[in-house]
């Protein structure tokens, strides 16, 4: 099992890829045959192939990821408030979001589970509003 | 399935209740076969009668939470970022936790788990640092 530092640690390098636009960083944290709800509710995407083209196709959102406070873990789990800046049909958002991260005996991220509903999407200004 | 704005004002009571001492408006907030996790990896809380006495021996602490930005909503689930500030032995503490409340068709939290370890565990000096 992953210690706490490094659950942390692998939830700052996730950001750090969004940040540097890099699916490939980020399916590197993540297990062959691991699987990503992003939001709950959504059809699972399973294994690291799907897992990459999902990021890719966030990744070309131009999403940005903003840690809200710190990263909590518990037992194999981190779990993080974030707020994510995104451009959609020409327009930027931000969603609000939790984030769980579940990790193998390897440290590598075995389940993803995202919280964010209609309710933490917010449509911005494009005068900069954030 | 409670709408997202049930979840979300569940979520406001729970922390209300926890303002008010009051033990028993959070356990009235649970389904009778409820489940409660805190924290993850800790032995679960099975029952209202369980989940009652767990929150009183919480409130005994004087733990009061403050929410740290919006609840996030996905399906039947609310995920939400507070700290908890609270006395052990005499000494003043915070605690950083993401809690998770799944929720039944009558809009009672079914299942409750709570994220934080030890890292998220900080004591406060007595001067009123927060």
């Amino acid at each position: 099992m992953p210690s706490h530092e490094q659950m942390i640690a692998a939830v700052h390098a996730y950001v750090d890829a969004f940040a540097k636009e890099d699916s490939d960083a980020i399916a590197r944290l993540y297990a062959g045959d691991a699987t990503v709800e992003d939001p709950i509710g959504a059809p699972v995407h399973r294994g690291i192939d799907a897992i990459r083209k999902f990021y890719a196709m966030a990744i070309a959102t131009r999403a940005k990821l903003t840690l809200n406070g710190p990263v909590r873990t518990a037992g194999d789990i981190a779990a993080f408030a974030f707020s994510v800046h995104l451009t959609m049909a020409g327009s930027p958002y931000r969603i609000d979001v939790i984030d769980t991260f579940q990790f193998d005996a390897n440290g590598k991220i075995a389940e993803m589970r995202a919280f964010w509903g209609p309710l933490n999407v917010h449509q911005l200004e494009v005068t900069g509003d954030s």
